[in-house]
């Protein structure tokens, strides 16, 4: 077993440690809309027949539409984590740089593969050498954002020297104006990840889609094989992307505004994140996250910043009242 | 683009070629249960939070009864596609080899990580070199059945040398009795992938399962990462593993058995198959083909052997008399 990653999520795992029901838990532990939409009807012959291509086409026409993609049809792929594990593939023995820290299973997949990964603080950092570049923008957990400008311009760089670039944009919808994918069609040399589930609430049904000129989705697929993606998955995609948005967005602003109240009222400085999360820096943060454990709401830490802690979005009031009554108990 | 292999489940191509609307179409080209089972309900956890590890153990324990591999709980994976992409990944640059013919994907997938692989029509063909041997049993299309002895015998003396033995059960679950997993924890150098969707007619779901000892399984998972498989897919192989299969197997063996009346009727001769498929063999098969094409019927055809059709099952009386109707005007 190659060093797991303990990642948000782990609400039974936690429950198992501090007790009570895990459905009693608040678990902000994910960067996930916390209130998932409501399905629409799927077929049974989503269910029952392998994905046909018309299914495939359907999602990947509302995906094109949704991420303003242009010319490119995004591929389906079942879940980001999928195609992470795949970059390797792509072939770096030369050096692959990621923009860290972020998100772990980049370095872990590249780890597992053997090559060698440097994590660098900024682009300014990246030496000659390195011809795979991964930047998660925005950035998890700390919510740094990349200007267009700037991305184009590495992925010029790269692409001069034979190189690729990876833009992981999971935590991108609730920022539209910030995505590279209207750009895509003129970047060959660039590969973006999109996640589909953490803005529709969905992160159950493993979707995600990647976007890149077509010679490159097809190495994807050729090495996904067949039926990667399940029928329901791509049903849905191809429903919800088609659907009303804007409302989803501006549920998912309002109760991100609602969390930022209850840790203004905590005292807790809040250093960054996306419309999906709070990140919150404070030298306190093991006890906190220890208090908050005991009255069973889970939230994320990190091994490598053991003063920063993630706030996930509260489904509803009630919610933000709990977190708020918890935190206000240790203030005292 | 690597060779793709244009596989069962085609009706939106068929259609487009020979006319009709898609859901008209009766499709007998894939080995699937055309009846799926009713769908118990799935909750909304299951769709919305990323699969949490309780969900996962839930599933690995129903699998373990369902298909009797004692000690070992069964890896759920997303569809067995997902793992045959991987098996290149085990190391055999000393040599592949695949009881043939099979269903196409393992060779397809050995040919793209550039690993020579050699067909071999029976064990006996096995040279020394061989480290990695892929059987499919009972196997598609043919339902050529290995006794389990020999499977046995074969891991020894692939054990001796360092291989490994993968075994392919994806249409098993009609012959339980012919199943090595119940011998899997005595067996550590044995590999068995599992496909659920075809049994409860579920494809479109991708669900599969991996059967073999722990570090393996740890491997399949370290290379898959973590949320491989759904949340609602995880969810239904639970309950259903766990609920009434006796009924579903009588109802396939029904099926069967009318497919074969047909098949009979026609005079088509039945050379192989499996419970969830026939196989017939005539020379003018390839007539054949487009006489059920023009009538809005698909079944499989193979280039390797243009003499042969694989018939999957009809849903029901009527599609049997549908088939027969169409089969009767060909042979007049």
């Amino acid at each position: 077993m190659t060093n797991r990653i303990v990642h948000g999520g782990g609400i039974t795992a936690a429950a198992s440690l501090y007790g009570g029901r895990s459905e009693d838990w608040l678990d902000l532990s994910t960067g996930i809309n916390p209130n998932p939409i409501v399905l629409p009807d799927i077929s049974i012959s989503a269910w029952h027949r392998l994905p046909d291509q018309h299914l495939v086409e359907r999602a990947r026409e509302a995906a094109r539409a949704h991420y303003r993609s242009g010319d490119i049809l995004p591929l389906p792929v079942p879940g980001t984590q999928s195609v992470i594990q795949l970059l390797p593939r792509l072939g770096s023995a030369s050096g692959v740089a990621i923009l860290s820290p972020t998100y772990g299973e980049y370095a872990r997949a590249f780890a597992l593969a053997g090559l060698p990964v440097r994590k660098i603080a900024g682009i300014g950092d990246l030496d000659s050498e390195q011809k795979l570049v991964v930047a998660v923008n925005p950035n998890n957990p700390d919510g740094r954002a990349l200007p267009i400008e700037q991305l184009r311009e590495l992925h010029d760089r790269l692409r001069q020297r034979g190189g690729m670039l990876v833009v992981d944009e999971a935590f991108g919808d609730m920022e539209p104006e910030n995505s590279v994918a209207p750009y895509a069609s003129s970047m060959p040399n660039l590969i973006i990840f999109r996640s589909f589930g953490k803005f529709f609430g969905l992160a159950g049904l493993r979707l995600g889609f990647v976007i890149a000129q077509a010679s490159i989705l097809e190495r994807f697929e050729d090495w996904l094989g067949p039926w990667a993606v399940s029928g329901p998955a791509l049903s849905l995609a191809a429903s919800l992307m088609a659907g009303d948005t804007t409302s989803i967005r501006n549920r998912i602003f309002d109760r991100r505004s609602a969390l930022d109240a209850v840790l203004r009222q905590a005292k807790l400085e809040v250093v960054g994140g996306t419309g999906l999360f709070a990140l919150v820096a404070d030298d306190r943060a093991s006890d906190i996250y220890s208090h908050l454990c005991r009255h069973h709401i889970l939230v994320r830490k990190f091994d490598y910043a053991p003063n920063w802690l993630r706030f996930g979005l509260a489904p509803d009031e009630e919610a933000d009242h709990r977190l708020a009554g918890v935190l206000e108990d240790y203030s005292i």
